[in-house]
């Protein structure tokens, strides 16, 4: 059996820079025909320079490859005039609560509407997509659930902006997700498979870590039955996120999960085993496709139906799933 | 300011065996009077040979210390007839669920009543306690929530037996404690202090994991309120539990949090801060005693207001709370 996906997309990555970047956006570049690049770096990505730079950057660690990086701004209070001018540049503008996750130091820290109107009324009016950690800083179980009204209020106050809930852990999101005509959603593998008992509910398992933390099984129930279906809200953002092993296996372990060479694998074995493989094209490319308005490189990937042995490490970081075997494979 | 603590009790203490009992041992037996020593060996302690070797090991390891250990059997199905043989030299049974923990194995896979009532009564008969890891193996967070019912069950059925709800965590196990006669409890040092916000908030903690996992605020608050009045159903048991180094900054980090050398100084701490150190006595000793109708070894132990580190590793095992200040001592 095969499964051939066109220009598949990843709506959430992280790249990092440095010698990470090199280390591990080919397996990105690989698999997927563009994704969209996270901004938070250290200094994150606010001005022009920096985008362009950072965008210079991963083309060259991608080697070639046919594969867009799709760039982002990281939120703060951006003037109109500078927002026009860089419009073209970028894909999107991608909100964090301040210290919600790795690098979020200096995002949103109010969420008073009144404090963000001017940039996010720019932001409809020129057509930037906003993506959002959405995230209080409430007890960890909570946080998503209780971030839900603020996506309520902008959604609300800003009509025309187009909103993306990233990586949604929650039935709460995902009920959210079709009262506003502008919410948007991206999931990841990993919270269509693991749940808090993964992480915690035997041994400790660093490796599955990550922000938001995995929740319960109706959480998870929930998205699977969003992205099985290919919800046309709905995009796969895989939010691979790598750290070192030794900053995972460590008295205090990095947030993130590492995805980006296994996704599509692991992806086309879960939708086989619910019967789904029809619906992954859409929940792989063709929603974001039409969300965000963009036009991919073409791309064909061809997976077939046969064991692949997932590595114990790709270059020093530990995959989701590493040393286990997924049923299907890259051809 | 200083307090004098007669005869300190650690109503639940792991102290392993081999090289770890001989490096984790003497600190327990210089602070404490006497412990609880569970019984989750590998094999458990099933037997009467193995349960006196068990103790003579530890009498070595304590190095001519003044301190009891007061033994505990492995629950397994015991005739009467066993049980009453070895009634002089235990203090109680601790009932494991199977899997539930470090080294359950082997422990009760089912809680028809019918398969624990011969075992149960000749307890009840013999006024031998039951010590009890209270957690089903549903979701992580619901786990010792759900098994209330099943101490509801139990006290009701044996109304006799004297049941310690070992290492509570949350509101639900303090709120149904007075309810029966017949129930009482343990609490941690670490879940007076930590939630799970704590473990996996921010950073994930691998040194603050155990089982059961910390829960909400609210819950610590429930048990905060136990302990600092030192309710007379309550004892301190410390589940201090020794793992290397190397067993919890790793890609499946074993549960257990170690407090044996720091318990008593963070309790002062802890009792001071809220102001309530002239119950700490009742909580350490008093109501342990007053609970197994034990007779402990008469020993001070004075403590007094002055800064003491807390070391980064205690003979290769890292304390809760290493490497930080704790602003009492012991004298």
């Amino acid at each position: 059996m095969e499964i051939t996906l066109k220009s598949p997309l990843d709506m959430h990555l992280h790249l990092r820079d440095g010698d990470m970047l090199a280390n591990i956006a080919p397996y990105s570049a690989k698999n997927f025909s563009g994704a969209i690049i996270m901004p938070n770096l250290v200094p994150p990505i606010t001005t022009k320079e920096s985008l362009l730079a950072y965008k210079d950057q991963i083309i060259k660690a991608t080697n070639g490859e046919s594969f867009t990086p799709y760039m982002t701004l990281f939120f703060k209070n951006y003037s109109y005039e500078f927002l026009k001018q860089i419009k073209d540049e970028i894909t999107s503008i991608k909100l964090y609560p301040d210290g919600a996750t790795t690098n979020s130091d200096g995002g949103v820290s109010s969420f008073d509407i009144e404090e963000l109107r001017e940039t996010l009324e720019a932001m409809s009016e020129l057509n930037i997509p906003l993506n959002i950690h959405g995230e209080t800083n409430d007890f960890v179980m909570d946080r998503e659930k209780n971030f839900i009204p603020i996506y309520r209020q902008l959604a609300t106050t800003f009509p025309k902006l187009k909103i993306i809930m990233e990586h949604i852990t929650t039935k709460d999101a995902v009920d959210v997700l079709d009262e506003y005509d502008n919410l948007y959603a991206t999931i990841t593998l990993h919270h269509l498979l693991i749940t808090l008992d993964d992480v915690a509910g035997g041994m400790l398992k660093p490796h599955l870590f990550c922000k938001p933390i995995a929740k319960r099984d109706e959480d998870r129930d929930a998205l699977l039955k969003l992205a099985l279906t290919a919800h046309p809200k709905v995009m796969f953002g895989s939010d691979s996120a790598p750290h070192p092993k030794s900053a995972k296996e460590a008295c205090g372990c990095a947030a993130g999960i590492f995805t980006a060479p296994t996704a599509l694998q692991e992806l086309a074995s879960l939708f086989d085993r619910h019967n789904a493989l029809d619906n992954l094209q859409s929940f792989i490319s063709d929603n974001g496709v039409n969300i965000y308005q963009i036009k991919p490189i073409y791309k064909e990937v061809t997976l077939v139906k046969k064991d692949f042995i997932i590595a114990d490490e790709y270059n020093g970081v530990v995959p989701f799933n590493n040393s286990t075997t997924c049923s299907w494979s890259i051809k």
